[in-house]
């Protein structure tokens, strides 16, 4: 793609193929979005004195998370790769396998989605507020940040090995692991950060619950480390131009 | 199928590989709805004072309903299409995927199973009421039809990506994708409409509860759902009659 | 078969692939069964006032048997189809896919795997008591039956469906799929009959527990259920021998 | 092997594709310990005064296991055989499947990997303790060394089982199924030991914690149950050498 001018990019961005990729994108995000956020309103309309007095709330709303990223990854993975998630775009982008220009529709079309879908719970459930991510007073931003971009990381390395073309038959259950990895971290950090790992997630609940009080921290957290894990599969992992690249490699000797 | 008259579709419809359909959506419908209203009446049972003091009765709903809705499709899947649910077989004959008067034949069986799952609940459990879906006073029957609308949009176009033959690898784990999608939407509307998306659901535990009060919103919504799932599907981000149309399409170049 | 004498079939009992199917039949129910009574075990020791206090400590049992039935269907099913359930083999001896003799093996092997999870239990955790299946004060047993064999039913036919030859692709996901109609059925049926579906498991517990109070209700309601679900599936919705039978082609005699 | 030295075992293990699997070994077990620690630690910080009160925070835990150990063993699993656990690589070390020297390397990145997860999750939660595995008081440390073993056996046993080549289609779902076991087991035995059946997660969190008063039930309970997984899947159940070694076997005659 190096040889491609931006010209060139930009008409690769507005192909009829390239705009049912960003279709799929925002359908993908809205679904993933609307279970999310949904589940934590759902918690909060059912203990609303006390939202946090039990793990259940947290178990559903990890669950909502991981059945629905999985399904929003599932529809798209066929047409736009299935990012859903600007972190894991920008992780496409920094490894040359996504432009500039289609990158700046992808993160559009996901924050759309986002947006609009926390606009129809808050309108048809009435009374109730669209709950915003946020960090507990005794955590820092950066701990926070630092925390997001953790998961994030293993979120993106995922993606990298899902679409990985040396792994095989365990190919076809790559969209189900998304959502577990990511329904895991939402466990580990739900009273933390609230588990985002995904910058268009905390936007759409931002801007719609009416708080951009810690939004950096759901940026810059998830940012960095897709970019690490991009450049860590890509370099260190699975080097494409290693000689010995074989995915089976060492494995045939002494693995499972 | 345009050049087929009435009496040719009805024969059809009466074959007996259509019978089989309509005896594997009815054995699907049935195991489905007593599963998910089983766990509601399981649910109620142990907290008989306060059924929803805390998540983990919703969480119970919900698994259930993903797990046995699941297994209702992979079961029919090959038979039927696994449609288990009026609002999918309405959004098939939207697309013309099948015909009216299998479509009526469909219904009735979906029904039926429904109804007598609940029915044997009833009986079974003695003193238990059947739980039937309905709306907290503050929300609109408006507002609650178009949750159920956007969530049936979801799962309807879920069962599409599902019946996709460009789909590949991926399309192994399709009846579990359709399970996954149904249980986050039920943990993101538990208390404001139930999370039916299924007209045969509400209504055999509308006809076994005894109360009708609400059954247009899991009527109208779902259906409406389904059939702008079915066009847009068919139209706007997959249209088969594209020319560029290729599954891989674009992301060869820039997805995962 | 019908041509095989009594004693050609005992000795199909005694070869060494036989033995193994024993032994696999045997180290998946231990699975099994230590995973779904240990988790009701944990529930009661977190709880032990009142165990039943939410419907958390039902989310937990039912996950432990949807995981742990899945792993012993996933493990043995190579080996000796994966029964792990005595109403299972009834099923598909009513079928005439496993001899009397080679049943009466499987019986075995499946309740001292059964018995020994229960006392192992026992033995570890000192002074906890092993749960035994049972129905509350207003239920029938009769009705406890019917709901068991309902339940089974479900089970069993979920058991055809995976081996049919004519499955296809989503065949890979037969295993967890066993796991999950009997998650969802436990749900549905937690504190009313408790959602055994398995003879040897309510027969382990019942052995070490100290009681058979309820025992026959967790024997004539399974195996009933499972030869209905074994004649529904080879005679009514795929008969082998019906001349229009194509789902995928047709079977290729037997079953799995 | 046999005919190796202990010098070329050694280069060997230290080639490139074999640092790539220490690499793949550190980022799975950190992956799944950070899910699995934090999972508790979020638990512990929603219910501080009473963190058993009830089995939602055992269900929040065990979700959290299954879901990341099956991501942790995707992603590795073509790279180093998806270990993330010394008991595993143990068990794969006494079938032969891994050379002495390679085991090592192996032990040291999963520990390292779990360390640096607690560290990480301590220190960006700033006040909270990371949870250390232990037994409660009227258990012995034999008793729960024998519970962890037997819980291991059934972990590798499944891990014997997903590498095995006469699996067939089945295969594709195997890390998933080694997260199913591993949840299953934490629901089993949470209050009595808390279902580690991992060494390295036990040591990660005991250092960090700041204690390693059970750790010798973490350690030699596990390997135990693992040498004997090893042993029974190779000699008893598969013995390769069989004659009538064919997976298919008994089956294609009697099971599903």
């Amino acid at each position: 793609m190096a040889s491609l001018t931006l010209r060139d990019r930009f008409e690769h961005a507005i192909t009829p193929a390239a705009i049912k990729s960003y279709i799929a994108e925002f359908i993908s995000t809205f679904i993933f979005v609307f279970a999310a956020t949904g589940s934590a309103m759902s918690s909060r309309k059912m203990t609303p004195e006390s939202p946090m007095v039990d793990p259940s709330g947290l178990v559903a709303t990890a669950i909502a998370t991981a059945f629905s990223l999985s399904v929003a990854v599932y529809l798209a993975v066929n047409i736009s790769g299935g990012h859903v998630n600007p972190a894991v775009t920008f992780g496409m982008a920094v490894g040359g396998h996504i432009s500039i220009p289609m990158s700046i529709f992808y993160w559009t079309s996901q924050m759309l989605g986002s947006v609009i879908a926390c606009l129809l719970l808050k309108l048809m459930t009435v009374s109730q507020n669209v709950p915003v991510h946020g960090i507990p007073e005794e955590m820092t931003g950066f701990g926070a940040a630092i925390l997001e971009g953790v998961m994030t990381f293993g979120l993106v390395y995922t993606f990298y090995a899902m679409g990985d073309p040396r792994r095989g038959a365990f190919g076809t259950i790559g969209p189900l692991v998304i959502g577990l990895i990511a329904g895991a971290n939402v466990l580990a950090s739900g009273p933390f950060t609230g588990g985002s790992m995904n910058p268009a997630y905390s936007f759409g609940s931002g801007m719609v619950g009416g708080s951009f009080k810690n939004q950096a921290v759901y940026w810059i957290g998830p940012l960095i480390g897709a970019g690490v894990a991009s450049v860590v599969y890509d370099n260190v992992v699975f080097p494409p131009q290693s000689p010995e690249d074989n995915i089976r490699g060492v494995t045939d000797g002494i693995g499972v």
